[in-house]
């Protein structure tokens, strides 16, 4: 979802800078992915490659002959890595370090920008996570998410690549279909009743989370590219802003911007097992780090449902 | 090193117990190394086998029938792991989690005890590092036993192991032959003087270090594996109980201990590989949390010595 976001992003902005401001350039944009987007931009530019991340003879070819830029968001969701814990060490790490391993044995070491979550946080956590909070995950996404960003600074530190991780807020509206993400839920009661269709909200109306829209988490992943690796500095790894809106607030936002009847399509059914992950997760970070380094967060939830209304109706 | 106090003192007080105090039992010891260490202790209940840590199958066999309690100890050290990345992550990472798998088809999980290091920690740090300051590696070793302590919260919260992770102190004074660790200079520059030959220290004098004795490491490791499971809650990772000492201080206690001909057997030689790693790493902790849990420290650095010239002269 977010892979064609960003390449359509890029093909409108004619690629990618050294800096933020900078000309942008783009000379080819591979897109790899186990399958096929379904309604996938094409452009002359835009290359596209299906298969197994864990299939380095293809990814090498993918890449060939050589890469400068790569944003990886490949990943086993939280649900799906909690259901299969294997199948989530498999692509979320080892499909991970066979990528990093790739961009190693490039000419010139690659920006590399890896989305990892705020499943990296869980627990005991204060009430505002911070830049320096440590991420103590509950969950087998967010274990294999912070040792993603672990590789992704160790990498960096050793001059194998130019490593960026951000730390995305939970997307909200996710388009399209509901995925295996415990998270979900929260752009299910969103979007569907816009549709005109029932949702099920698995949480108490209280749930607070961490959001950012899609076009704002495209934002963040882009900036984080072309930030200099100068600003970047040691740490290769920010907690990106968001904002923190509950159950409550966004069912209120909802009836504001589209009527009673759509909120009323909303009904709660708690599921404690989508609960019990989505509550290990935190809700308000101060972000220090990333305002300073230029990212930005979106206005709020009204915003955020009206852009969503504007894209779904183009 | 530490393999062998451990099964040394496992032996003389009769192996562990499922709670601190509790009845000690022992069945079996297996010792797994790559060769067999030159003065192993020698007991009809003491196994060895040599071998890879990679070799999943002979891996198997020595744990079997069952497993109850590991000490994962098995690491190439921090010089090694920076001079040979890919080897510190096939045995440091993957050694590990060809252990953890193996742990897991147990038909109880066992308890598994693994030593992480201070290498944790590095960058731009706080003066004191707390028990909820993130782990920030400046070296591939610390980046690995991240990725280690990771996983033993992630295959204990899984159900899969009953795991425990201590960020063990630099060992002083190690004994036998320096080894690779960047660490080392400090065992070297009070165990090789006392036995009367040359050392050189590579960091200068106002260095400081977290350190802790052979006796007391191999204590916290046996308080960690003892300790109910309850008693570790949701995360099972500690900074174990050190003392800091620098350069300076512990060549003053050499001094007053042994006099001052033994001290001036160390010169002064900067390096600064090691040097940059060795200072990379935090020397102040509070650890409340470890406190709390009933680890012991040091009391001193010339308590320290003094139970090396005891050990070194039985």
């Amino acid at each position: 979802m977010l892979g064609q976001k960003i390449a359509r992003a890029l093909l409108a902005r004619g690629g990618l800078a050294q800096d933020p401001g900078a000309p942008a350039k783009l000379a080819e944009l591979v897109l790899f992915d186990q399958v096929l987007a379904a309604n996938r931009v094409e452009h002359p530019r835009a290359k596209y490659v299906a298969g197994d991340i864990l299939d380095r003879e293809l990814l090498a070819r993918a890449c060939a002959p050589q890469v400068d830029a790569v944003f990886h968001l490949a990943s086993v969701v939280s649900a799906g890595a909690e259901a299969d814990f294997d199948l989530g060490m498999r692509v979320n790490v080892d499909g991970m370090r066979g990528l990093l391993e790739l961009c190693r044995t490039q000419a010139t070491p690659p920006r590399v920008v890896f989305t990892s979550s705020v499943a990296a946080f869980g627990g005991e956590l204060p009430d505002v996570v911070l830049d320096t909070t440590a991420p103590t995950p509950q969950s087998s996404y967010g274990t294999q998410k912070v040792i993603g960003e672990l590789l992704i600074n160790d990498y960096t530190r050793k001059g194998y690549i130019d490593g960026r991780a951000a730390r995305l807020p939970t997307i909200v509206v996710r388009p399209g279909k509901p995925n295996r993400a415990a998270s979900g839920f929260m752009s299910n009661i969103l979007r569907e009743p816009l549709k005109g269709e029932p949702a099920v909200c698995p949480v108490p109306a209280e749930t607070r989370m961490w959001i950012a829209s899609p076009e704002r988490a495209v934002g963040t992943l882009i900036h984080a590219m072309e930030l200099p690796a100068a600003a970047w500095g040691w740490h290769r790894t920010i907690n990106a802003p968001g904002i923190t809106v509950s159950v409550a607030e966004a069912l209120s936002a909802l009836e504001r911007v589209a009527g009673r009847e759509t909120v009323e399509r909303v009904r709660f059914e708690p599921d404690p097992a989508t609960a019990r992950i989505v509550l290990s997760w935190p809700a308000r970070f101060a972000t220090d780090r990333a305002d300073r380094l230029g990212f930005e967060r979106d206005a709020g939830i009204d915003e955020i449902i009206r852009a969503h209304m504007r894209a779904a109706s183009e």
